[in-house]
């Protein structure tokens, strides 16, 4: 029972890594979408994310269903616990990418973002995708260490998501109000996967460590 | 023995009843700091989201402790595992309405809100605001059918949103580009505020009823 008990506990978090890369795969299309104009692949992340949300349904039962039946002490306990709420955060992850990709849907044939942003919205698209995958990474290899380093990149977001409100804030925007809407928008969304990615990287390292870390650059929600 | 878990429990919830209370505090002042343009209240919405955050940890480490010396079975765990969610939608809520209180302090003595959209967002700040009421009233009576209520006021906010929307995409947008961009960002603020009230509400259905509530106006995040 308790063999079973320790596989079911490890298959959680083995789905949790894959549901990862599937997160990480919807925000790299959903770039695609958004930078491409193209609307196939704007579909498809769109109804992808139901999947990712089925995915959250089924973790988020085995996870309460290791509470309720197996009462888990100490660094197992934590795991769980951690694991239903990195479930909600990827889901939620999933949820951002589908509406980029819907703004990139509501926009086509034209392109969301204006040619002046595509440099920023690519390097901005780059940082959101490697933190992702740095965040599931870290949990497959119970790696505090390179989560810890998710703080900085969260930095880096921090200050593309600044040079993006001097393009929109500045007295000559050359484009649109509904592009700087959509810019303002889509720059939102960005930045909160990647505050997703730095909490799932806060809940890695509560895992292995037991503590969890302090500081400026870690967020609660 | 179980006396006393009994007692932390209910004060859990308690304290949790609580804290919506001061959330929805947050919004009403953050609401009034921006449509006001008040620096003072803008301030005291910042500051006061520490003394959320510091209630969020304390929650948390409580709901983890129950976890951990009780092991709670059925309807008490259902309890624990909501605790655990909402404690974090309310701190996520919180968040937002300090949002709210810096965009109306970076854009003092100027009101961030243009006049022809103050109409639409002192209806949209009153819909938040009743919805945060209706998740607290709802959990602390543990009434299922108040909170079923809430997937209406989320139409309705919707709805508020789109009408914002139309503004901001019409041919004739009287206002400049920053705006624009800071009505389209407070918008989704009062928006996500409403979102987590909703899952909020499914999750006191969760734990009065068992079940979760099904249909698309329920999100899962």
């Amino acid at each position: 029972m308790r063999e079973s008990y320790h596989e079911s506990l490890n298959s959680v978090v083995e789905d949790l890594v894959k549901m990862t890369e599937k997160v990480q795969t919807a925000v790299r299309l959903s770039t695609k979408a958004l930078l491409d104009a193209d609307l196939t692949v704007a579909e498809q992340v769109i109804s992808d994310d139901l999947a990712l949300d089925a995915q959250h349904d089924d973790l988020e039962v085995r996870c309460f269903s290791l509470l309720a039946r197996q009462a888990p002490v100490a660094g197992e306990l934590r795991t769980v616990v951690a694991a239903m709420r990195m479930v909600a955060d990827l889901a939620r992850m999933g949820d951002l990418a589908a509406h980029i990709a819907k703004i990139a849907r509501l926009r086509y044939p034209e392109r969301a973002v204006p040619e002046g942003l595509v440099p920023n919205f690519t390097l901005m698209a780059r940082v959101a995708e490697e933190m992702v995958e740095t965040a599931g990474r870290s949990l497959r290899e119970r790696n505090a260490h390179d989560a810890a380093r998710l703080a900085d990149s969260d930095e880096e977001m921090d200050e593309l998501r600044k040079g993006q409100f001097r393009v929109l804030m500045g007295k000559d925007w050359p484009y649109s109000v509904e592009s700087a809407v959509d810019v303002a928008l889509l720059g939102r969304y960005y930045e909160r996967i990647a505050d997703h990615a730095v909490i799932m990287a806060s809940r890695v390292i509560y895992v292995v460590t037991g503590n969890h870390p302090e500081g400026e650059n870690w967020t609660i929600a």
